[in-house]
């Protein structure tokens, strides 16, 4: 492959902007909604026709059956060097509320925003049917080019990741010799740095998730008769959430922080270096303070710190009005972000072992497991990450950054437990995307550069630089 | 007034018991279920009832509108001596779940229960047209014995105690110049001590209820993206409740015991005499050992100490399965039970002074109240206390106790604010009434020894001893 050959594809990927986009458009007319039954046959469609596509396209694919909506797999034709597995999903959130879309959400228009910028709007625009066909786009236009593609691509496409993709992970194991015979996962799901920069996501935080039912008497109780002589689950449980954080914002659990290992000075040098703006950041959220740790930036508390967060209580009386109730049972949603190094196994057992020592020896507590998955973080010297940001600094003539992501994307962790691959996610999102919202749209911008650095990145692999 | 007269009247009472058991029949084959508005004309023909019946004891007796169901109120004849204002209510409790009941809740049936006790099953049996019907076959021995009555007495009957009771204070109001006349208030709403020990409650705790909402985001937020970072309502909900009571269990509120005296050496012993088996009031609700503060027993906590209870708490996602979400809002419902001496508008402010000193800066909080009202004692050493005391000991043989009562009744409290009267609370009541519940039931004794009692009282006044 010669730099001929890239300028080439990507020259072929301009003349055929319009095709990319009626092709984008005719995936995005279908309903491809996973959570809710009703739309299991649109689901099934959306699968049949990127198999048409694909298959157009030299690939190798099927849409193959799962207990739920079938997953997409694709092999292209084998090329010596590199060996990539591409994931995507092909499913969208529910459109609620339908009353604030402006248009119909599965009749994509292409229209201008208020700056004047070029965008799809639909359901899926951009989560994740716009993401998915940037690489899709960027296989047709080297396959129109060169007749083949530069690396050996296979493709595995989820139609559940809006509606827990619980089927995915067995999925994978089933297929586990056939999928990790890739050298590398590239996962399309997540946004650029800025509109100028784009990004590589490298750490990803990882997640224990619990639930705590907390009993004390067998019934609920009147608070007039029974009031300070009789636990009160909802004071048990305050306090025990209240005891998980120090005064200076730390998380208590004995042992939380000793796997946490500090950034290394180069990556925290170039965080420092992307400007963050934590007054913006906090501000758009309607805040101002930073709660958390004292001592540490934003940034780093949302990439390369863990935390605890109740995501939701529950006790007693909830309703209109007021009754003075002391409940049997109070329960609370908790959830740790992990960072590189610690063990989920480990801090669910901390954390139980912390909730048992103050539950009063008359109540009683019940843990239900939510999910647990350990960090990810992708070598910052690994060769396919450094060719990925060498091609995407190429394409926006602008350094690629690496950030983190405060967030968890299971499949990521999937690929490196199931399958033994590490996961460059890179993605041409932006944050004004209203993913999951009324009036989804993608940038054009973003699903133009997109297949254009998705071709630039399978020429960096191949060339091995 | 002559003890012969007493004696007389009680026979009186003995020889006409089926007349009474078939009057209260009557009265409960009436569907008067207050709360709902299909059954309001039952409601008013429950007042019409006992609006006849009374009328026919030489009551001047009406059914008073309300903007809810009616006040009987009624006057009896002109006598020297004390006037009483007797209070109960003459609506029911709604019946579900039928299919629980053993029989029409509303065809009351006398039968034998498991220890061959005789007892009258049907709502209100025992709440409170059982316990207002003692009241008024009392009188009716009277008037057939004597022609009048032995005090000067009126009865103020309300249809909405079990629907909120919302429309009374207001009637009190507006009628204050005629029931203030009274010198004392009587409530038959409250159980026995014991079968065998008759009581009377002179000390119940007030309230004040209040609504807590913290409001840190301006939207949900994922626990993914902010979390660690942005303030956790939940959290910060959390840690003021804890932040309420102390290790010892003691309400940490500045000023909260400031006014609250310790009961007299007298009451203590008496306390102390009566029996009060912890163990087995914390076993029938599950629990083990008392919560509150150190060094209180469990019937000094209820009775004569203050408490703060978490009534309800709700924050973030608490559906099934698990929403990684810190949510914008977290709030609860909590309460403070008041004994005497206590202001509850002090008690409110240093509530809210407390939760705002532990507000962040950049988040808001909002508060409701949910009503407030102070505690209640009656005198131990007033004047009818004594002379009831003395008529309920003399009727079952054995001497009253005083009690208290954790929880707040409030039409006691309007009694004394707007009519400037005490209550004496005498009920015949037992704990097993099922009083709410299916299969509601009264004990015949009761009903019988009810009526005597009330003779005995009535004669007590007039006599003055």
């Amino acid at each position: 492959m010669t730099s001929a050959n890239l300028d080439a594809v990507l020259a072929q990927v301009d003349a055929g902007l319009d095709g990319s986009l009626e092709r984008l458009k005719a995936l995005l007319r279908i309903k491809s909604i996973s959570t809710d039954p009703a739309f299991a046959q649109e689901c099934q469609r959306a699968a049949d026709w990127i198999v048409g596509e694909l298959n157009g396209l030299g690939f190798d694919a099927a849409a193959r059956p799962t207990p739920g909506h079938p997953v997409v797999v694709a092999h292209g034709p084998d090329v010596a060097g590199p060996h990539v597995l591409f994931y995507a999903h092909y499913d969208v959130q529910p459109v609620d509320p339908l009353n604030l879309w402006h248009t119909d959400p599965f009749e994509p228009v292409l229209k201008d925003d208020a700056q004047g910028r070029k965008i799809i709007v639909a359901r899926g625009a951009s989560d994740d049917k716009g993401q998915m066909m940037t690489f899709i786009e960027a296989c047709r236009a080297w396959q129109a080019v060169t007749g083949s593609l530069p690396v050996k691509v296979s493709l595995m496409l989820e139609g559940e990741e809006e509606s827990g993709g619980k089927n995915l992970p067995p999925f994978m194991e089933a297929n586990k010799a056939e999928l990790a015979a890739a050298d590398i996962a590239l996962v399309c799901d997540t946004d650029m740095w800025d509109r100028q920069t784009p990004s590589i996501t490298t750490m990803l935080r990882g997640l224990v998730a619990d639930e705590v039912e907390i009993t004390c008497a067998n019934k609920d109780l009147h608070s007039g008769m029974f009031g300070n002589a009789a636990r009160n689950p909802n004071q048990v449980l305050a306090e025990i959430i209240a005891s998980l954080r120090a005064p200076d914002g730390s998380v208590t659990l004995p042992g939380f922080y000793d796997d946490v290992a500090e950034i290394s000075p180069e990556l925290k040098a170039q965080w420092e270096g992307l400007g963050f703006d934590e007054k913006a950041f906090l501000g758009e959220a309607g805040l101002s303070l930073k709660a958390g740790e004292a001592n540490r930036s934003v940034l780093e508390m949302l990439w390369s710190r863990p935390t605890c967060e109740i995501n939701g209580m529950i006790g007693g009386y909830t309703g209109d009005g007021f009754k003075t109730v002391i409940p049997a049972k109070a329960s609370a949603k908790i959830s740790f972000r992990l960072v590189s190094g610690m063990d989920p196994a480990k801090i669910r057992a901390a954390f139980r072992r912390h909730v048992e020592e103050r539950i009063p020896a008359d109540c009683s507590v019940k843990f239900t497991p939510h999910g647990g998955s350990p960090a990810i973080t992708v070598p910052a010297d690994g060769k396919y990450l450094q060719q990925a940001l060498t091609a995407l600094s190429g394409e926006w003539n602008k350094p690629a950054v690496i950030t983190g992501s405060g967030g968890s994307i299971p499949v990521a962790g999937d690929f490196k437990k199931i399958l033994g691959l590490d996961t460059l996610l890179i993605g041409f999102a932006h944050v004004d995307d209203a993913i999951h919202s009324p009036n989804e749209k993608y940038d054009l911008e973003s699903f133009h550069r997109g297949i254009r650095a998705w071709v630039r990145v399978l020429a960096g692999f191949a060339a091995g630089k």
